[in-house]
């Protein structure tokens, strides 16, 4: 039995840091096990960002950062697929062929491209409204079955099964209908509390953080606001210091014996700091240590190039079969065909 | 001096007819002489329109009939070039690329879409509304000066006129800012009056009619309905038959001496007709003869694959500009290089 296809992904943002470990790539390590993983380098939505001019000129770098980042985290590269968006120019086709089965009051009724317009303080381009049928050629041109995503995105791929819905039954079956993974996306809080772990907030341990630099920020973290002194009872639920031990230190024991001592006061902040430093690096030096063997010039992108090639491949026949289906096929074959002679005989 | 760039061009919906004659080929004869022309045989703005479908498997066929059409009527195939929307794949990306330098509200402030998704009894597709979008890339795609259009029309040359601005404000000098060619475009009554000439409307006389086609359709022309015996004075002005003797006999005097009788009552409407399908006949031999020339099999489709070719090269060059001003060059332009080395080992 063929095994069931994901489609997962990021924009080329910047680089990564605990909160996508926890909140998605720890959840992709264990997919690539059971699925035929997909992991699109979504830089052709960077167009629909605020700051798209910087975002796109740091895109390539973060690119690479970006799968430096997932693989040194546990992703195998021979395991999955990562292509870039803007490498499959294909992509621009679909997207455009797609844009005619979807309607625009149904794009308007989705309250995230609302919230993102907001956000960025810009009235709606139209390319951000044309954003999830630009997702939906992310999802279908790889005919992807299931597409882990967080509560905000599940509309999305709701856009993206009406529209392979609407392509099969105007022109005949071509896409699996594909299935939102509910619940795999999750967010961390940042060092300092309240927000979650962002770059833009600069709250963030990155995973390509050196030992002194985790050690630094968590010296820094917050932690009960109300315990000024070590000798006070203070809260563990709801504490950054002690969500992160739950989470990254692997000794239970430890945490268990911190909690208690902090719960009676009778521990000090920079204990559970200095040991959870100690845990967070435990737990990041294994992705030091595949990151150290990964980034040698020009591998990464090698690793992109193949996977943007072998998909590319595939695009281009989903694509073909798309054209034919709806008729574009009867001058442009002759053409491509005649094209290809032309292009042989110079 | 470099002659400015003209863009026109037609939907490959069917054959053409008298009124695309008077509406707009007859002024492109005249264009071709003083201007570097460009022909776009719009397939993909067929996603647009009703019964997309249909029309679409049917536009393969029709783009070869609409080029004939046109070098039949005058246009000269070595003075202009005739592309195919969808030969070309950067259009696509073009197109996507300039979607995020247009708002929403902007796109739906236009009247003419909002006519089209009511003459068509649909909601607003995602498509129409990028339907001024994707004009703008076959606008700009060519980096054309001059647009001519018809009234409904110029709204949407302003919108090439600021995706164009902004692009070049935003990036870098790119493209000229397109000037739309006004009262350029006209319409031609049917032969049954009322209604403009149109396919569907039943009421054309097509280029490619023969000289009996041509005479049984005069014969059955809509005259003054007030007229029901020879010998009552007829009305000339707005009467179909005489603004067909106006355009298409050359007879200037036989012209004027049939209306003056019309206006007296004594000439009956078979004697009108009768010259007048000489008159049209007379007026379409030169494009018969040049049409059986040019009918020969392949021709007409070298021809399209020429001028494809040829502003492919154009816009694929245009396009690696956008990109690189955009910022989207640096792991695009490693993997393209890489892809080509890698193609090439193949």
């Amino acid at each position: 039995m063929e095994r069931k296809r994901v489609l997962t992904g990021d924009r080329p943002t910047g680089k990564l840091h605990l909160g996508h470990y926890v909140g998605s790539l720890e959840n992709r390590v264990k997919l690539q096990q059971e699925y035929d993983c997909t992991f699109i380098i979504a830089d052709l939505h960077m167009l629909t960002t605020k700051n798209s001019q910087e975002n796109i000129k740091a895109s390539g770098d973060n690119a690479v950062q970006l799968v430096l980042d997932a693989i040194s985290a546990g992703i195998e590269p021979d395991n999955v697929k990562f292509y870039l968006q803007s490498g499959i120019p294909e992509m621009y086709e679909m997207y455009t062929l797609f844009q005619s089965l979807v309607t625009v009051s149904r794009l308007e009724r989705l309250p995230s491209l609302k919230d993102m317009a907001r956000d960025a303080n810009i009235e709606m381009p139209f390319a951000l409204l044309g954003y999830p049928v630009l997702q939906a050629a992310d999802i279908l041109c790889v005919k992807s079955h299931l597409v882990p995503v967080g509560k905000d995105n599940v509309a999305h791929v709701e856009i993206a099964r009406e529209i392979a819905k609407r392509f099969n039954s105007m022109y005949g079956e071509m896409f699996p209908i594909p299935e939102p993974m509910q619940g795999q996306e999750a967010s961390l809080v940042g060092i300092y509390g309240k927000q979650k772990m962002s770059k833009s907030a600069n709250n963030a341990i990155f995973l390509s953080d050196s030992s002194e630099d985790v050690k630094k920020k968590v010296m820094k973290m917050t932690t009960d606001p109300n315990r000024i002194r070590a000798d006070i009872p203070g809260r563990v639920e709801g504490n950054p210091v002690f969500i992160y031990h739950d989470l990254f230190n692997s000794d239970k024991k430890e945490v268990e014996d911190l909690k208690e001592r902090y719960r009676k006061g009778t521990v000090g902040d920079v204990e559970v700091k200095e040991k959870l430093s100690i845990a967070i690096n435990n737990f990041l030096d294994p992705l030091r240590e595949r990151r150290h063997k990964y980034e040698k010039t020009g591998m990464i992108e090698d690793i992109i190039l193949k996977g943007t090639q072998e998909v590319r491949l595939e695009v281009q026949k989903t694509v073909y079969e798309m054209r034919k289906l709806m008729g574009f096929n009867t001058v442009q074959r002759k053409l491509n065909r005649k094209a290809e002679k032309y292009n042989k005989e110079k």
